[in-house]
């Protein structure tokens, strides 16, 4: 069983700028992160695009709807910016019905101290082996179905909708 | 639904004498990695012993069994050193079949740099919430059930005996 | 001998805002850095503003030298931002010739993954004991007169002038 | 100006080893910290030995002695447990006159987290451009002349004799 890893940005890999003070991505962090958690299964990484998520279009969506149809694999994950991780996962959700798919980022870039990137990236790596096919957020140790998640932007945390 | 996290101490646990220069327990680490984590799930933590599993004896397994039979919970991470947790997993899932209990642990500290312990903490904390009745390992990414799973000690990581 | 410790803001305390993806001051860092440092020297802190120093303007810089003359110490140390920090060195180097004034801040901020800010403290720490009197830089390790020092924003060091 | 950085080993350099869960070393940490620090003084490392400072012996001092007489460079860091600091810094204090030694360690391993070691180089990197010659202990952000040293086991931090 292979697990797809498709990465589109987002927190998790943003890094620090020293020279202009700012915020930005240079590459993805998944591979350190998945060195340091000693995991061992078989992943196959997929470097999509990097992007903050509050800048992604309708076209950034259609082009990973149509990674994620064109891999063989059925189970994956896709590391993305939280603020429209929701709107994301609701677009593939309701278009992929035989394939298990984790969306899963963080609220701290997995580069600066304290940060939850890699124990949501054990959240996600752990659901999409056993989770019925679907399409999931996993965010705060939760597994929430696409049809019923948002992010609440005070608290900077996943809540249920309904 | 509100998880058990029972608390036995390993390598998680484990923190730096400057004094002595010897690694030690001083409490548990797991509350500041849960905030670390914005974990948001209801978990109550349970401080049953802080030890090295190497010199963890029949009477500490049987104390955990008695542990996991007394809670009203039926969902359990149970925290733990590595060379032995194989051997209580077994021990556990002979007799315990109507919970889903998952044992976790680290190969590095959680307060020391590049550790696996917030990332195994995440896989546990997803996997006892969808998986079957039962007792797992959860390891380098992996699930395990009890009856499968053995630490290799020359690589550090866990396998499949079969 | 007690050392002051002057406050602007700078680099040093910039923490991240997770919910608005923004650098941000909350508190100076100064204290938990001493504390890891397990510094035991006499020294007092100041925080006068908590600035990125491309914000400092002329009241600042004034704010900053009447401080440092109403202070009954002769050894001060100022933490401030990088960009105009060799701006301040000039303005107080060529008004105050009676203490020792060190200052000191950080290409990546103490609370992010591999900070140089603990090593530059160390390096004003040690300045401020031993120089003659008279205002200073350090940083990359090295120890500049107000005259003679410039930040190289290209590489993001310091560099003398002549 | 050339530092030479003579690395004894001590805390400083101490890493854990995952498959036995002890502490030992692999190779300098020296590299990695000056890279961390961003430091851009010319400093010339020389591996002497990496050892617990508790297993010193005589010629372990005898070779950091000759090796200190050998350097051209009159200004020499030289990174050393904690637990013989002292000693050393006597052995060498009583026999080299022209030279400027700064003798400098760690209470917490620079690979875990909250470490005090690149705090302690800034101190000892600064304090060896500038300090007459002679022998020193820079640690808790002091300078302490060879005769005047003594580590405080109970507090694990080093004072005055007098």
């Amino acid at each position: 069983m292979t697990i797809k890893l498709l990465t589109t940005g987002g927190t998790v890999d943003k890094v620090y700028n020293h020279l202009n003070g700012e915020l930005c991505f240079e590459t993805t962090n998944l591979p350190s992160m998945l060195k340091q958690a000693r995991c061992n299964v078989d992943l196959e990484l997929d470097i999509v695009m990097l992007k903050d998520s509050l800048y992604m279009v309708d076209t950034d969506r259609k082009d990973i709807l149509k990674k994620c149809r064109s891999y063989k694999e059925d189970k994956i994950i896709i590391t993305h910016g939280t603020d429209t991780m929701a709107e994301t996962a609701k677009f593939l959700g309701e278009k992929i019905k035989n394939k298990t798919i984790v969306l899963v980022g963080a609220m701290i870039p997995y580069s600066f101290g304290k940060s939850d990137a890699l124990f949501n990236l054990g959240c996600a790596i752990s659901a999409v082996q056993h989770m019925p096919k679907g399409v999931y957020i996993t965010m705060n140790g939760k597994i929430f179905p696409w049809n019923n998640v948002m992010k609440n932007k005070k608290f900077g945390e996943f809540n249920t909708i309904k």
